[in-house]
C-alpha cells in the first residue's frame, strides 16, 4: 500500500501535479518497517479497511519532514484504490516466487519424465490395475497438470490490473485536479495508465471497484496450480506407502519424522502439497461468492472478503510451489518395486489387449466373436480360482496357432505400451519452463 | 498446545505414573511467551505439523531445571493428540467470548423487539412492499436467527472433546505405561477422561484422529451463527440507505469515516459483519471436504487443512459477535421514516386483505367471487395510472355498503398485523439469552 | 407440495374455516401425477417459484368438480409457506429411508468389529506403517463416524419444522380468517401447529422466510453423514488396491465391470460413495451462502438457491446410505493380507513400545536415557541397510538381560493392541443402531 | 455420447479401420430418443457410469441390422474417453446458446449506457450516497463485467478438448489396431486429432483422465459469467426497490405475481439471475475439489462429481444469460427517480470536489489547509443539524470571494462527473458484441 501510495505521488509529480520534491519527500515514511501493524489492524475495523488508519499514520510521518508532501499524499485516490492495486502489486511479487518454483518444476518433471520414458509401469484405474504403462507417462501426467496450469498462471500474472476509480468510480476528483493543471497536462485516464506503468500492473478500461473478475481469475489461475499439485501429491502419497514402494520423497534433515514413532518417514512434502491442494477450493468459493454478491458502485461486505482469501490462496501456492520444485528435483523411483508391482499384476492386464490380438484365435463354433467370450472364460476362472492366467491361456491356444514364443511376445508387458513415449514428447513440448 | 502437555503431567502424577513434582517443574516452561513462534512455524514444515519443533523447545527449556521431567513430557502422546485436544480447548475459550456477545445481542434484540412491538412498518418480499408488519418482529426475527444459532453454538460448545489415541489410536503406549503402574492404577481409557475432565473438554467414546465430525460440527455452528448474523446485516444495511433511513447505526469516534469523502457514514459494523457471513462458507467447505478426504488411521493432508479453516472460523464469528452486540445495542430506530415508507407504500400493501375482507362486497352478476376480479382490476388501474387506489376503491363501493369510516378500518395497516405481537413473544420465550 | 395444500385443508375444515366437505372434493386433484410437470417447471419461471402455477393448475382441477373447493385451496397461504414445508415433508420422507440405511450400516459394521476384534493388522498415519491395531478397531472407526452422523441425523429428522407465515410472517390474512371464524375457532398460530402435527412436522417458534437455519442444519447433517461414509469409502478403495488386499467389496452381477478391460472388477460401491462425499461440501455451500445472503421479509435470490441444493444432498446421502449398507453388510476381509501386511512391516511397527521397555535395558554409560539414543540408532540402521530389526535388536541385548522368549514376546505384535477391544466396545455402545 | 460414439466410427471408417458401411449401419441406432434413460440410469450405478449400459443397449441396438458394426463400435475405447468427450461437446453446444444471449446482452448495455451518458445520477459506495456519477457509467460497468467474462468464455469455448486416451492414457489399444491398419495407416494420434476435428473440439496434447484442469477452467468461466450476471441482478433489484425506484424490469405476462398478493409486481428477472449467480460457487467448489483429489491414471470418485457439477453450471449459466438479454434489452430507466435521488442526496455528495475546490477559500489564520477544517465543520454541522449545507457554504463565503453563480457551478453535479463519459467508451470498445 505504501508502495501504490509512493508511485503515485511520482506520477504527480512527473505530471507536474505536485512539486517535483514531493516523492523525494514521502518515500521515506513509505517503508512498512515504521508502521505499528498491530495498532493498524485495531484501527482498521473503525472505516472498514487498513487504509484509513495507515493513510493518517503516513501523513503524520510526511508532516514532520515536509508539510507541504503531506498535504498531497493520498491526491484524489480513495482507499479501494490503494487496497486493490496493493493487492494486485502483492500478487505480482508473490507470483514471481510461485512462477520460478513452478517452472522448476516443470523441467525436473520433463527430466523424469524422459529419464523414464522406458520403465514400464502398471496403471492404476478405480484403484485397481489396469494396463501396463510406464512410469515416465506418469511424471509426464503430472507435468502435463502442473506445466498446463504453470502457463495459466505466467499469463494471469501478466494481465493483472491496477485498479483506481477514486472515490466512486467516475475519477472526478483527479479529472478537476488534471484540469487545473492547465493545457498539457496528462488527463486522469492517462495519469492512471501512467500509475499502471510504473507498478508494472496492466492498464484496466476502467475501474473495477464493483467488477471483481481480475480477482476471481488471478484466484481460478492459482487454484488450478494447487489441483495440479494435488494430483501429483495424490499420486507419490500412493507410492511412497510400503506395499507399492515405487516411490520415495527426497529426505532432508528434520524432516518427516514422528513425536512418537522413531521409524517413521513420512511423506511430510506430499502431506503438505495435499493439503494445500485441498484447502484451495474454500477460498476459491470465497472470491467468487463475493464477486457475485458485489453491489452499488463500490461493495458493501463483499470486497472484505477477497483479501483474506487471495493473500490464503497466494501462500498455499507459494509453499505448494516450493515443495512441488524440491520433490520433482528430488523424487527416488523404485524401479524394481515399479517392475514387481507390474509382475504381480501379471498377464491380466493384458486381456485388453488379448480380446483383439488373441481371442480371434479362440473362435470356434460359436463363429466369429465367440473366442471373446472364451478368453473372458478363462479370465473369469483365473481371477476365481487364483489359477495362472497364462497358464490357462497356453492350454487354450494349441501350439500350432500360436506359437511359445509368440505367446510370450503377447504376454510381454513392454509390447502394450501404445503411444505413451510419443504422448511423453507432446507433454514436454507444450511446457517448455525456465528454457 | 502448552496447556494441554502440562495437564498431561497432571494427570500422570495423579495417576503415579510420574513423579509428584514433575508438573510444577514443567510449569515454568509451559509459558506461549517463552517460544520463537516464527522459528516453531519455520520448522513445522519439517514434520508436518507445529507440535514437533514445539516439543522439542519444550523439553529442552525443561531439561534445563529437571531432565526428569522433561523426560516424560508428551508421555506416550502423539502429536495429532496434542493439536486436536488443544484445537478443542483453543476453541472453547474462544466460545466463551463468542457466546457472551451472542447473548448481549439476544437480551439486546428483545428488548429492541419488545420496544417496538407496535411500530408499523412496510414489510418486503422479493425487494418489494408487501404488507404492513412492525419493526419489532423485525427485530424478533433477527432474534430468531442470532437465537438459534446461539443456543446451537452453546451447545456445541459443551460437547467439544479431548482427542487422545496416542501413535494410531489404540493408547497402546498409555495402556502399556499404565499396566506398569501396577494394581490400582487408572486404565489407558480412565487417564484419557481424566484429561478431559482437567481439560473441562467432554469424553468422547474414542479417538477421532481420522473422524473429524467433531471439527464439522463446530465450523457448521459458527457458520450458523455468521448466516444469522449476516441477515441482520443485510437488513440494516438496507434499512440504513438514504432512500429508506429506517435505522442508523451507532456511531463511535473513528468509524464509518471514508478518505475521500467528508461526509461520509458508512454503517460500517454491518459492512465487516456481513463480510464475515459471506466469508464464512468457504472454511466451512474447507472443514467438510477435510471431513470426507480423511484416510488411514490418521490422514495424510486433510487433517492439516483444518487449522486454518477452524482458526478463521472463530475469528471471523467472534468479530462479527462483538460488532452485532454493538449493533443491536446502540441500533437507533427511525420511526419517523418507518411510518412514511408504510404511508409510500399505500393502501395497496392491504390488497392481500381487502381481498378477503372487501372483494365480497364487490360481487355483481358475476356471481360469487367476481368481486375479487373487479377488486384486481382497480389494483391494476391504480398501478397502470398511478391514481389514488383508496379512491378508485372508494368510487366503486356505495357508502351504504361500506361506510368511510369501516373503509377507513380496513385500509388502516394498524389493523393488519396478523399475529405479529404473539411471534414476537414466541419468539422471545424461545431463546432466553443472559438472563 | 400437494400435500401441503391437502393437508392444510383438512386443518381449515376442522376448525371449521372451510366447509367439512372441501378436502375430499380437492383430494382427487392432489395427486402428482395428474399433472404436466415439464409445463410447470417452465411456468414457473414467471413468479419465480413452481407453487404459483401449480395453483393455478389445482385450483382448475379441482374446480372441475367443486367450484366452492377451488375457491378456498391455499386460504390465506403464500407460495413460499408450501414450498418451504414440502421441501421439509420431502427431507422427512427421504430421511426416513436414509436412516433405515444408515441404521443397517450401524448393526453391520458394529458386528464387523465385534468379529474382527482380533485380527491384528497394521495401523497406517501419513500413508505408513506405523504401530499394530486390529482389523475390528478399524471398522469400529467407521461406525464411530457413521454412527455419530446417524444419531444427528435422527435428531434433526425430528426437528424439521413446519414454516408457515403468510405473505410476510405475520400471518396476518389466517389471523383475520380466524376471526372471523367466531368464538371458539382455533387462532391462526393454533391453526398451524396443528398443520404441522398433521404433516409430522415440528412447530417452529415463528416463521423463518427469512431465517433458513433449519434449511442449512438439516444440511451439515446430511454432509456429515456423507463426509463419514466417504472416511470408509476411502479406506476401503485403500484396501481393496491389489498390493494391499485386505478388502474386497461384496460382488453383484453387473457390478464393477469396465467397458475395454475385462479382467477389472472396480470397488464401484465405494467410488460412489467417496463421489457423494466428494460432491457434498459445495452443496453446504450453497445453503450457507443463501442463509447468509438471506434478506428482507422474504429473500430475493437467495431462497431459490436452496431447493436444487438440499435435493442434491438428499439424492446423494440416498445413494450413498444405500451403498454403505451393502458395502458393510458384505464387506470380505481378507485375514490372511491383514496377516501379511502386518508381517512385512515388521518389527519396526513396535519401535515406539521398545523405547519405552526395551532402551532402558540398553542404557550404557551415557546414563539414564542412553538407551534410546542406541535404540533409534538400531532403528536408523535397519532403515538404511535393511538389515533385519530383530537381529539387530537381539544382537545388542545379552539373553541374560533379555530372553529369546521375553525378547519374541516384545516383538509380538498381539502384546500391543492397547485399549483397542475396550474401544470397541464404547464404540458400539455409544451407537446403537436399529436394535 | 451416442455422438461421440458415431463420430469414431466415421474416423475409423475414414482410416480404413473399419469397414466403410460401419457408420452408416450404426447411425440409426445413435439417436437419443430409442434408449430408455431411467434403464440407463438405474444400470449407470453397476459399473459406476452410464457409457457401460449404454454400450449394451446401443450394440443391440445396431446387430439387430449389422453385427459386423456392432462387433467395432467403441473399438478401442474406454468409457471415460466417451463421457468426457460428450461433456465437452454438451458443453460446446450449451455454450453457443450462453454465448448470444451474452452478446445480445453486451450490445443492449452498450446501447444503454450510451443514451444515458449524460443522465446524472448518484452513486452509491458501502450503501451510502458518495458522488455523482451517471446512469450511463452504471450500465457500462456491467458491461465491463458481463464483457470481460462473455470474451473470456467465448475464448474457453474455442478450447475445449477432446479426451482420449484408451483404457489408461496410453492409447495402446488404438496404437495396436492402428499398427495392424498396414503403411499408410493413420497412428493413434493422428486419429485421436481426427476425432477432435470431426467432433469440433480442440487437440489437447495428451489425455486428460486424471488432469481435469479443462474442466475447471470451463467452470471458472461459467462461474464468472455468473458473477458478473449477479452484480448487475444486485443492483437491479436495488434500483427496483419502491423507495428507490429507478429502474423497472420489463414486464411480461405471467411474470412476476405472488401467489397471496394481488399487487406485487416482483423483479423475477433479476431474482433468478441472482439466484443462479449464489448457487454457482458451490458448484465451483465442486469441479476444483475433484481436480484436487483426483489420484492414479483414472480417479476413483472424484471424476465422478464432475457430471452433474459442471451440467449445474451450464445450466445456471444458460438460464441467467436468456434473463440478463431480455433484462437489459426491456429495462426500463426512470430518469425522474434519478434525479430526485441525486436531489435528495444534495450538494454534500460534492464534498470531496469542494474540499479541493472551495476549501482553499475557506483558509484563515490557521494557514494554508485550514480552510479543509473549516469545511469539515460544516459538513459536520448539516449532518448534525439538518441545516441545508449549501446554506451554509454561502454564508461562510463572502460573495466576493465566490459569486452566487460560481458556487452554484460549484454545487452543480453535473460539473462533477469526472471521466465517466470517456469510461464509457474505453468500455465499449473493449468489449464488442455481436457486431
Amino acid at each position: 500500500m505504501l508502495d501504490v501510495e509512493l508511485a503515485w505521488l511520482h506520477v504527480l509529480a512527473e505530471a507536474g501535479l505536485v512539486a517535483p520534491e514531493v516523492p523525494a519527500a514521502a518515500a521515506p515514511a513509505c517503508q512498512a518497517a515504521r508502521y505499528d501493524l498491530g495498532g493498524l489492524a485495531a484501527r482498521a475495523a473503525g472505516g472498514g479497511n487498513p487504509v484509513i488508519p495507515l493513510l493518517a499514520d503516513l501523513r503524520a510521518l510526511v508532516r514532520e519532514t515536509s508539510p507541504e508532501a503531506a498535504a498531497v499524499v493520498h491526491k484524489a485516490a480513495t482507499s479501494q484504490d490503494i487496497l486493490d492495486s496493493a493487492l494486485m502489486l502483492m500478487a505480482s511479487r508473490a507470483l514471481q516466487v510461485i512462477l520460478a518454483d513452478a517452472r522448476s518444476t516443470v523441467d525436473a518433471l520433463a527430466a523424469l519424465a524422459d529419464e523414464h520414458r522406458h520403465t514400464p509401469a502398471v496403471a492404476r484405474t478405480l484403484t485397481q490395475h489396469s494396463l501396463p504403462t510406464t512410469f515416465g507417462l506418469r511424471a509426464a501426467q503430472w507435468l502435463h497438470g502442473i506445466g498446463a496450469a504453470t502457463a495459466a498462471l505466467d499469463s494471469a500474472a501478466a494481465r493483472l490490473p491496477l485498479q483506481w476509480g477514486g472515490a466512486s468510480g467516475t475519477l472526478a476528483a483527479l479529472s478537476t485536479a488534471a484540469a487545473r493543471g492547465g493545457p498539457g497536462t496528462a488527463g486522469a485516464l492517462e495519469l492512471s495508465d501512467m500509475l499502471a506503468a510504473r507498478l508494472g500492473l496492466a492498464a484496466a478500461p476502467a475501474p473495477w471497484q464493483a467488477n471483481r473478475l481480475p480477482v476471481t481469475g488471478l484466484g481460478a489461475a492459482l487454484a488450478d496450480l494447487l489441483a495440479a499439485a494435488g494430483k501429483m501429491a495424490n499420486d507419490v502419497l500412493l507410492m511412497s506407502r510400503p506395499e507399492i514402494a515405487e516411490v520415495s520423497e527426497p529426505r532432508a534433515a528434520g524432516r518427516g519424522g514422528s513425536s512418537a514413532m522413531p521409524q517413521k518417514q513420512n511423506p511430510v512434502l506430499s502431506v503438505l502439497i495435499r493439503s494445500a491442494a485441498l484447502a484451495a477450493p474454500g477460498h476459491g468459493v470465497q472470491l467468487q461468492t463475493a464477486a457475485a454478491t458485489a453491489d452499488d458502485d463500490r461493495p458493501a461486505g463483499s470486497w472484505h472478503v477477497e483479501w483474506q482469501a487471495l493473500r490464503s490462496l497466494l501462500r498455499l501456492a507459494g509453499g505448494a510451489a516450493a515443495k512441488l520444485a524440491e520433490l520433482s528435483a528430488g523424487l527416488t523411483v523404485h524401479t524394481d518395486s515399479l517392475h514387481r508391482n507390474l509382475e504381480a499384476a501379471g498377464p491380466l492386464v493384458l486381456s485388453e489387449k488379448l480380446m483383439s490380438t488373441v481371442a480371434p484365435l479362440l473362435d470356434d463354433d460359436g463363429g466369429p466373436g465367440s473366442g471373446k467370450a472364451r478368453l473372458q472364460e478363462l479370465v473369469s476362472k483365473s481371477l476365481a480360482t487364483g489359477e495362472d492366467f497364462a497358464g490357462l491361456l497356453r492350454d487354450a491356444l494349441p501350439v500350432t496357432v500360436l506359437s511359445d514364443e509368440a505367446l510370450a511376445a503377447e504376454l510381454d508387458p513392454a509390447n502394450y505400451l501404445g503411444e505413451s513415449s510419443a504422448l511423453i514428447d507432446r507433454i514436454i513440448a507444450a511446457y517448455p519452463g525456465r528454457n
